[in-house]
C-alpha cells in the first residue's frame, strides 16, 4: 500500500488549496492536511524549499503523492484528474480540462488582486483606493466576461449533461463550483445581478454541492469557512 | 501528412504567444502565425469563440494542431513538450516541467500588472500612480524572490547540465530565456543589479540564445521586437 497523500497549504484559509481539497474529497482519496495539524507549519515551509527538496515549490499548495512533490494548483489537479477518474482519459479531453482549469486560475488571480492590486507585501488598508478601482472593473467587466465564457463552455458541450468537460464530472466542475462559491461570498450584490444570466453555471453549482462526498465535506470541520484572510474576501466597499 | 500547425496570437507583440513561438522554432515544427498574415485578425477572433468552436478559448494564444484547438500558454507547451521532445517522457518530469512553467506564468502576470495594476480596460496613463507603487514592489521584492527560486531550481538539478529539468533542454528553459529577456528589456537597472547573484540563470539565457534554431529565429523577422504594447514594457519610471 502507498502512503496517504499529504497536502501542504496554509492552515487558516481555503485559498488555492481548496481546489485540491475538493478533488481529494470528491474522489474519496485519503489525505492528511499537514499544516492543520500540530507543528504542521514548519513541515509546510520545509516542503517548499528545504535543501533536501529536489523539486522545490515557489508557493503552496503542494501535494506529496506516490513519492512525488507536486506544486501549482492546476498541475496537482492534472495529476489527480488522471489518476482518480476526475478527467477524461483521452488527450483532447485532458488538455481541454487543463485549459479550463488554467482559465479558472486566471480569474482567481484577478479576484485576489481586487483586494491586493499593488502587492501582497502591503496591507489591504494601504492599497484601498487602488482596490476600489480594480474591484469596480472586476465586478462590472471581468466577472461578466469570465462567466459568459464558462456559461458558453457548458452550452457548447455536446454531451449536454451540464458538465464542463464531456459527459461526466471532472475536476473542472469542482473548481467552477469553488469559483462560484467564492464570487458569491465576496461579491454578493454583483453575483445576484449576474446569476440569472448564467443558468448553466448556477445549476452546476447546485449539482456539485449535492454530490454526496462534496456535501459531506462542506458540512464537516475540514471545510474552512470563507474569511477575510483568503482569496475571496467580503469587503462590502469592493462589491458593486 | 498532417497540416502545419496554426498559431493564433495578437500580431504586434511577443506577449504570451512568444513562449509558444520559441518552442515551435526550437523544435523546427512548421507553423503558420495566422494573425500576422492578411486578414488574420478575423481568423484569430473566430478561433476564440466562434459558434462552431467546440473548445472556445478565453484569450489567445491558441494553437491549432492535429485537429485540436488548444488554449492557455502552459497547456500548449504541455502538448508541444510531449509531442516534440521538449519535455521529459516520465510523469514526474512532465509534472515538474509543467509546475515550473506555471510559476513562470505567475511572474509574467505580475510583470504585466506592473503597468496595468488596475485593469487592462484603462490606459497606462490612467493608472500610473498605482503602476509606480506596484512596479517598485515588483523590482525590489518580487523579481528577486522569483529569480532566487529559479536559480535554486537550476542548482538543485542533479543532472548538473545547467538546464531546469533533467539533463536536456526543455520548454521550461526556453520560457526562462524569454522571461529573462523580458525582464532585462523592461527593468534594465533592476536586472543589472540582480544578474550577478543569479549566475545559473544568466548562463542559461546565453546558452538558449546560442542554440542554432533559436539564434536563427531571433535574427529573423519572425521575432517581433519588444515594444510598449506587450507584456514587458520599458517605462523608465517603473524601473528602479
Amino acid at each position: 500500500m502507498t502512503n496517504p497523500y499529504e497536502l501542504y497549504y496554509w492552515p487558516g484559509i481555503q485559498g488555492r488549496g481548496e481546489f485540491v481539497r475538493l478533488a481529494l474529497e470528491e474522489a474519496a482519496v485519503p489525505y492528511r492536511d499537514v499544516a492543520r495539524r500540530k507543528s504542521g507549519m514548519p513541515a509546510l515551509l520545509a516542503s517548499l524549499d528545504g535543501d533536501a527538496v529536489e523539486h522545490p515549490s515557489f508557493a503552496p499548495p503542494v501535494l506529496k503523492a506516490d513519492g512525488l512533490l507536486i506544486g501549482q494548483t492546476a498541475n496537482i489537479l492534472l495529476f489527480l484528474g488522471a489518476k482518480h477518474g476526475l478527467a477524461p482519459r483521452a488527450l483532447a479531453g485532458r488538455l481541454w480540462a487543463n485549459q479550463l482549469q488554467l482559465t479558472i486560475a486566471d480569474i482567481v488571480n484577478e479576484a485576489h488582486d481586487t483586494h491586493h492590486p499593488i502587492s501582497t507585501n502591503f496591507y489591504y488598508e494601504d492599497q484601498k483606493l487602488a482596490a476600489r478601482r480594480r474591484a469596480a472593473d472586476f465586478t462590472a467587466r471581468r466577472i461578466p466576461k469570465y462567466l459568459d465564457y464558462f456559461e458558453g463552455v457548458l452550452q457548447h458541450n455536446r454531451s449536454r449533461g451540464g458538465y464542463a468537460v464531456g459527459a461526466r464530472l471532472s475536476y473542472v466542475d469542482l473548481s467552477l463550483f469553488q469559483l462560484l462559491e467564492g464570487l458569491h461570498y465576496a461579491f454578493p450584490r454583483a453575483m445576484e445581478r449576474l446569476a440569472p444570466g448564467h443558468p448553466g453555471l448556477m445549476a452546476l453549482r447546485e449539482r456539485v454541492a449535492q454530490r454526496p462526498n462534496v456535501a459531506a465535506y462542506l458540512n464537516s470541520k475540514r471545510r474552512i469557512p470563507f474569511n477575510e484572510d483568503g482569496i475571496f474576501r467580503r469587503y462590502p466597499e469592493l462589491d458593486e
